[in-house]
């Protein structure tokens, strides 16, 4: 059996995406709803034609037996899924690409190849899954390297050690959504972080760039649900006591966390795990307006019901996505718990929706299987499919991003506004027409919601990096001009490094490069990132 | 009106402590129960007879009006509230008085005084309440400097903003408990962090110790509730952006979180709030044994019901306490919502409960006032005055102390045997006899439970400081060797350095002692403390 092949010009297996008919329904509701039109259809580059510069690094023999400079696997990992990296594609802009790309299946593997990039004056990239969409793995190595190594960690994906009593497990970096969970079935749990780059994205990912995933509310980040963590840095190894809580000191692993790849490698963590849920209720409701909608997701966020699921999408991004007819914001509310029966939990959060103007779209009562039924269903399977959506609009000369981030509520409705308009103009400015601008939220606190923004518009093609690059600094800059953070859990990466600088006390950025020089003393690791 | 002055030989105010009858009813219990016996009555020494050396430094004149030497402050601030501090103080032993203590009523006066203490060579310890426990305040300054600044934060203690619609507050760090919920209470909001050191102890102090509150569950410690830091280093000012969630990065505020004052000193933080609680429930239940109560505590914690308190007390601590009659462990169970009827939630949890043996002894249904009915009552009562036991114990040669820890539910029952035994084990060593040694919960995890211990020994007077060090050893050790943390929520402070630095990864205190480099390069803020 041949394993299935991962795609370098989109998302996942060489053998999924859209169909005929979903690229088709996109299209044309981008052109005739948003005037948003296709204007060539590219064909992706063949790895054959793609121009490979000769490797600049040879692996010693001690490394060739787990090392590749394939022409595949180099164009594979020459990218991660953002839109300037779905552009340069297209482009065929492989100027950058690795040398060499690493796939150890021990830890001494990982120190090996930092002694001998270290000793060649090598950059290294670590990798998990790929998934990242803000240029956190894209090998655009700047300074006096003599190249590039990828470190694919996909091969250490082993759920090494579980704890029942304390539902915890002890699993690799390198184990990927899918991987993880099929190890944890057997025992009736499952870690339940479920970012939208699930299938394509690992532990060690997750755990890097302070991962957003499943629950809406509570256990929003990763970050909650790590115990402890194992990095192997260039100085040696980095290994947190595994604990349930602690005050011993500023936490260890609170540190590591967001390092994305900056300061080592994370090859092993303990984390907490949950019952498989055996209750479930899904509730949808439709909003008139989506800053009706908000409120009755802040009221909800501040009743202390933590439901798993709380989550408002706007008229545009639902009609966008084929799962709205762009006259109403949907709200999707579910509670589950492997313990008890959630409807006393559901009636509560029905009641705040209710009394903020919400109209039941989908009844929980109707349970089983409302989370699959009317306009909640139809946004789950968008939801599913929107990975899909950017290998097919840039080769049409779409270009099309999302945005995340947070802010307080008292702060909401002016930045929800401020954010839009910014990002409409910056539009209209480089295209010379409006777009598309649709906002949702993806999290939830009770002192603020996470938004996050998604945008359409028609490129030029040959000029869409340009254009794309800036919106992006347009919409960034008023995040943090209207005290937002530039990112909420899609990371840094190199795309948000500048804002992400203004953003951190300056005093912390100092402590982060003396980090640097601490655990990475001669800066092989994913230089240009978070530090 | 004369403002009520602090004990410098105990806890809380001059005119507040137990009466002659709690004294008594303590002593005989110990005495008659479990062999303790009081061995002498030493008289707390007066300030007029307390030898003082002459202060070191005098500080320039434009410090001198929020600055005092002033013999009763500099007795005052000699001592945090520990046990080793306790001894010392009926010892006599002041020795290590500090030389001057601040006052400063804004954040510029903060940096003259660290601006005179850098050229002057002196060091500075930040002092909230004076009420850490593990030596966090005791200016026991070793190496070469010229003398002691205690900077005594409390004259900053104003809530400067709320924000209603967010659940937030930006208060000074030097508000203690009571002054900030009192400042809270116009807008029907509070923090509700209850550390048992409430009444005396600050903002700023729960935040750079990571504080444990009210909460047994979810939001444990203070971190949770912390939406952005202002502290303020000798290198210059660490202001976060005020965020309800990120991912940009490591969490900068998490890393000042539990750096005790030797990075800076806190001066304001955005903090969450609640609803003040409108529904609550309280139950209380008895068990056999304090394990299978623990398996209660387990269900719950792993059940997502998330109750404000899910805490159990042994039979040794009730009895000790004058609670109960040593034949029992109490379990007490606690929700409260602003927002719902929390019935369902105690329904359940009783279950849970009931399915471990556990016996009714409040019945939540008879509410209200449940929490101040029978054994919860009267351990809620013994709770309160627990922190005057000490200035009783002491000066009659009962040492006396608590410690605590966390450890997954895994390793909890041979943790649990492993601490009693080497405490009980060194409390022989060191006494000839055995003491009370005892444990509660004090808060707990889906993974893992904070277990508290207290412990009672009959001491030698003049050789309690050499005997509580032996027995403090030998505990210190137990909980690091077992794969416990050297605290849970007490912090660090002079006391446990030793032990923290066992746990913490190697490469973790470069890094801190880099970040000291950094933020405060000649090394003034409170040393020996974390880094």
């Amino acid at each position: 059996m041949v394993s299935q092949r991962m795609k370098y010009w989109g998302w996942g297996y060489e053998n999924n995406g859209l169909n005929k008919n979903q690229v088709h329904s996109l299209i044309k509701i981008l052109a005739q709803d948003f005037g948003v039109l296709a204007s060539s259809n590219i064909k992706k580059p063949e790895v054959s034609d793609i121009k490979l510069h000769k490797p600049k690094l040879i692996p010693p023999d001690s490394l060739l037996k787990f090392c590749t400079n394939e022409p595949y696997e180099r164009v594979l990992h020459s990218f991660g899924q953002s839109q300037p990296d779905s552009i340069r594609i297209f482009d065929g802009d492989f100027k950058h690409a690795p040398d060499v790309i690493a796939y150890p299946e021990r830890s001494d593997q990982i120190n090996a190849i930092y002694d001998w990039a270290s000793g060649v004056g090598a950059a290294i990239v670590p990798y998990g899954g790929g998934s990242s969409v803000v240029g956190g793995v894209t090998p655009d190595i700047e300074g006096h390297y003599k190249g590039t190594v990828m470190v694919n960690m996909t091969k250490l994906n082993k759920v090494l050690e579980v704890d029942e009593t304390s539902r915890a497990a002890l699993i690799q970096g390198g184990a990927k959504g899918p991987e993880l969970e099929n190890q944890l079935k057997p025992y009736n749990l499952t870690l339940r972080h479920f970012p939208q780059s699930f299938e394509h994205s690992t532990l060690g990912g997750w755990i890097a760039t302070r991962s957003g995933g499943h629950f809406a509310t509570l256990y929003t980040h990763i970050d909650d649900l790590v115990e402890n963590i194992t990095s192997i840095t260039p100085s040696g190894c980095f290994e947190s006591r595994r604990l349930p809580g602690s005050g011993s000191g500023p936490s260890p692993d609170r540190f590591i966390m967001g390092t994305e790849g900056a300061l080592g490698i994370i090859t092993e963590a303990w984390v907490r795990l949950q019952g498989r849920p055996v209750f479930k209720l899904t509730a949808g409701f439709r909003f008139a307006k989506f800053l009706d909608a908000s409120l009755a997701v802040r009221s909800i966020s501040q009743s202390g019901l933590f439901p798993a699921n709380v989550r408002i999408v706007d008229a545009t991004e639902l009609q966008v996505n084929g799962a709205g007819d762009g006259t109403y914001t949907l709200m999707v509310v579910s509670f589950e718990s492997s313990d008890h029966s959630v409807e006393p939990w559901m009636k509560r959060a029905e009641e705040c929706c209710l009394d903020h103007g919400g109209i039941i779209d989908i009844d929980w009562r109707e349970n089983p299987d409302t989370n699959l039924k009317g306009a909640v269903g139809a946004w789950r399977d968008a939801f599913i499919r929107m990975p899909y959506n950017r290998e097919n609009l840039t080769p049409r000369g779409i270009i099309s991003d999302t945005f995340e981030t947070a802010i307080t509520w008292d702060k909401f409705e002016e930045f929800y506004w401020a954010i839009k308009d910014a990002t409409q103009q910056a539009i209209r400015d480089v295209t010379g027409q409006n777009g598309a601008v649709s906002c949702r939220f993806s999290h939830a606190y009770p002192d603020g919601p996470a938004p996050y923004f998604a945008f359409h518009c028609t490129g030029k093609p040959g000029g869409m990096l340009e254009q794309w690059k800036a919106i992006k600094y347009a919409a960034s800059e008023a995040l943090i001009k209207n005290g937002g953070t530039i990112t909420h859990h899609h990371a840094v990466g190199r795309d948000h490094q500048k804002w992400y600088e203004k953003q951190r006390p300056k005093l912390f950025g100092h402590i982060l490069k003396d980090a640097k020089n601490r655990l990475d003393p001669d800066g092989i690791m994913n230089p240009g990132v978070v530090v």
